[in-house]
């Protein structure tokens, strides 16, 4: 098929179009490629913008990846920025371009469509105002730039991850923001337990959290600054607002050519990142893709997803195997002030989004590495495992919350193992990195690994802490720690019964509730609950993630 | 099976033995469960030893992770400590045990033999100096502590785990350190090149490293201190001697009882940690297990494989299932001062001693995070992978040395990567957590994946430093990196010219010899080699990691 091929045309860089075009010239010296980028830079690290206006990236320079010299020169691209491709003629396989006044063709043997997404811009009143800012371009970035003074007010509508990064961010360089959030958690394509603590750490560091508030308009405010009026009737005074409620696929060139697009908006592909059109390609966020777990078609704007796709596109034209795209498990990490959330698979949301209904889930709080070794760090591990016959044990997503330590370590480890379509009883098994600093002979990754298992089968048998608090009078919570523990915090109504004193006072329990065994963080509640099944006590069941999991993510 | 079981035996806790105890007792309430322990703690953190000694722990009561009143107590577990089982009499399923002066026996329906191993200790001449310690209990390490002050001189003999361990922490603690090892390199089941810059590491941060030296005898030093004789003729004095030149299998009941060991003295074991009588058990150090890479017997001495052994074995007696040990792959990780080490799956040592030949390496110096976020640290991580037809691709081990930050990270990745039989190819589409504080939209997992791919689809075409090295007069090497690099160390004789502009001067490089091209960390390097072959070069090699891998690993 690469005989056939003499030209291949990108539209668009960042990030899925230079891994395409960059990755071509890598495979074949002679194709001629041309690469068409509207803006001034086809490749530059947008993940890094936030950290650039807060002062922590000092140097603009060092968010260009490649520059155009290099993709011209290095890789003998042939890159025309500032060139905006208006369509595509399939008939006659070529694009028409614009560059400044002048209009022009350019035939291709293959195209790649790298268009990305744009940010979605609501149509509120008073939306123009030139103190609203979106950050997708390094130009759109150097606009907010001048607006982080200490001092000055920032306002941020839309809790995702731009927007939790960039409040992070610039409230470290001064500026006191306020995220506007429609949705009762930012974050969110976490579970919002998990989202817990990082919502506390975002208010004690300063961010003036407004969750469920919908903004319907702007005004103007004193002295030149801007009023965000939120439905609820509050309104929020700010010098500048940045814009960032979410993306959506740039599938204009795609929509008008006649390529297949998906109900949201994605350019649909196959696995070789083909569209309708064999002769077209497509990756990154223009793209409808498939989910790894849930197997149904989502849109997951990450530049990983998009670098792999644009080095697939390449491959399949040249005949490079074996590569295809399997689907996307949005593995995803942010960090906050004092706390670091990460994920990887479905979350229970979108098992619940598509009616999964095989699934449980665990909670373990743990150290990132050896307690008895200085500097651990807390985190709560969330697993979500299969409990059907066919996919017994299957990993189907983990989310992990804490103090930033060790959390990209163990989402990766399973991310891993997501991938390699492994299951909770591999976790147990598995054989990770251990010294003092490092982890713990029984890693993370092998105790949520124990518990899941555990559960499957029938050791472990755990209620979850929502179904408790919302019928505590089922459940007669009977808590196992220690006095001193007991004191610092516990559960209303709780009967306290140290575990060293269990066996000895089996008798005291109550007969006509379902006990619930709870200790710090599970590990004593479901010694206990072992210890009341085998006394003959059936109806017991531990606390899932313990008195540290119903502070931590249900308080 | 399960009911036929009412007193199980165990022989030494720490670690397999505590972990099956304890998980014996979470199954089962009613089995009575009698632990031996030869020493005082039934259950501490042996791997926290090394920093206690530094200082870096403070307090010695962290290292107890289960106390003997607990396991009492909370697990209801008959502990004997200062108790050694002397004798196992299988006829009549009975083990003999010794505590202070007294003598009794102690009958099982089930046993289980974690007795660890034991310090090699060489006889030679002087090994009973008082000055002359082991580290293998918190009583040897209460003996060693006593050393333990700013300016006294310690000498380790063996550069292990352990060896090294203690050399920086006690370094830290002011002690003058050297390090006497028998091998031309320290930590022993790393390859050489890999522990490179961890000698380095430890020479400039004050560390005396005797390499190739063997010990001969001891004598007596000035003042009361101890003299180290080498067999070089060389004379190291040292207020104290830490030996840690290995371990043994701690198999003599298993022996005098006629149960299988291997010829290292390992007990033999099947999947379900059963020995050659399959009412013993036998977990931990003392143990000969299968290597999950190789398929041979080893013996691998891992806190974290003894734990996975307790459980397994305790798992297999009550049927609780699907559980059974896969084999280790002996994942670990060492930090010393400024370079942490870590491993899994086999080394290319471990494959040439047992003749695997279908095998490559590749190697790739990388960020573990964006260059771009400051704090990035630098790491090279090596690929091991099979290249023959029936397990093309297959991961078979890997290794990373660097600046301490997210090694842990990626072992665990290729860790759980190996465990699920994956390859370099799962590597390329792997989908791991990326932001700019954690790493990379191409993550170091996916780089070192796709050189690996690339290696092996023919694109990369590759040759080892020590090969250009040993053959220099067979090679062109060729400097495509800037000027600047090149004026800043490069090899002698190489023909330099920038990436380019290598298209244009082409017609400048030899034709006679094997031109290797070569750039800082092998990108820009295989680019060239792209560029050089799809221009009718075929006689064309990138040298494999780049100057960087050069100065780091082979200089």
């Amino acid at each position: 098929m690469s005989s056939l091929i003499h030209k291949v045309v990108v539209v668009g860089g960042v990030a899925g179009g230079a891994s395409a075009a960059t990755r071509l010239r890598r495979i074949c010296e002679k194709v001629s490629i041309v690469l068409f980028e509207k803006g001034k830079n086809p490749s530059f690290a947008n993940c890094g913008m936030p950290y650039f206006l807060g002062g922590q990236i000092a140097s603009r320079d060092s968010l260009i990846v490649t520059g155009v010299d290099t993709l011209k020169k290095r890789y003998n691209i042939d890159v025309r920025v500032e060139t905006e491709v208006i369509k595509i003629d399939r008939a006659n396989k070529q694009v028409i371009c614009k560059a400044k006044e002048s209009e022009y063709s350019e035939n291709y043997d293959k195209l790649v469509l790298s268009t990305g997404a744009e940010p979605i811009i609501p149509p509120w009143e008073g939306i123009n105002n030139p103190l609203i800012h979106i950050l997708r371009s390094l130009e759109d970035m150097d606009k907010i730039k001048q607006h982080i003074v200490p001092g000055k007010k920032g306002v941020i509508i839309g809790g995702g991850f731009i927007g939790c990064e960039v409040a992070e961010a610039i409230t470290h360089a001064g500026v006191n923001v306020s995220i506007i959030e429609l949705l009762d958690q930012i974050m969110p394509p976490m579970d919002k337990e998990m989202v817990q603590p990082l919502m506390e750490d975002y208010k004690a560091s300063g961010v003036n959290l407004l969750l469920k508030e919908k903004c319907v308009k702007f005004g103007e405010g004193e002295n030149g600054t801007v009023n965000v009026h939120l439905e609820s009737g509050k309104v929020v005074n700010a010098d500048f607002v940045l814009l960032s409620v979410g993306v959506k696929p740039e599938n204009k060139l795609a929509v008008e050519s006649g390529l297949k697009v998906g109900p949201r908006g994605g350019i649909v592909i196959n696995e070789n990142c083909q569209t309708s059109d064999p002769d077209i390609y497509a990756c990154g966020d223009n793209t409808e893709i498939e989910d790894f777990v849930l197997k149904n078609r989502t849109q997951i704007p990450l530049a990983g997803i998009a670098n792999r796709q644009g080095r697939i596109a390449v491959n399949h034209m040249f005949g490079k195997t074996p590569d295809s795209f399997r689907g996307a498990q949005g593995t995803s990490i942010m960090g906050g002030f004092n706390y670091t959330i990460a994920g990887t698979g479905a979350s229970e949301k979108s098992l619940q989004r598509v009616g999964y209904t095989t699934y449980e889930k665990v909670y373990t709080p743990v150290n990132d590495h050896a307690g008895y070794y200085p500097g651990a760090k807390r985190m709560i591990l969330k697993l979500i495992f299969d409990t059907s016959k066919e996919n017994y044990g299957k990993i189907l997503g983990a989310q992990i919350v804490g103090e930033h330590n060790g959390i990209a370590n163990r989402i990766n480890a399973i991310a891993m193992a997501i991938q390699g379509g492994m299951t909770v009883f591999d976790l147990e098994e598995s054989e990770l990195a251990y010294s003092p600093q490092y982890g713990s002979a029984k890693d993370p990754v092998n105790m949520i690994g124990f518990i899941a298992s555990g559960l499957l089968r029938g050791e472990q048998r755990m209620v979850h802490i929502p179904e408790v608090l919302a019928n505590r009078d089922q459940y007669a919570l009977v808590d196992v720690r220690t006095p001193r523990e007991f004191q610092s915090g516990h559960f209303e109504g709780a009967i306290h019964i140290p575990i060293e004193q269990l066996r000895e006072k089996i008798s005291e329990l109550p007969k006509d509730k379902t006990i619930v065994t709870y200790c710090k963080i599970g590990m004593r509640g479901y010694m206990a609950q072992r210890i009341l099944n085998e006394n003959g006590l059936e109806n017991v069941k531990n606390l899932a993630g313990g008195f540290e999991t119903f502070e931590k993510l249900f308080k």
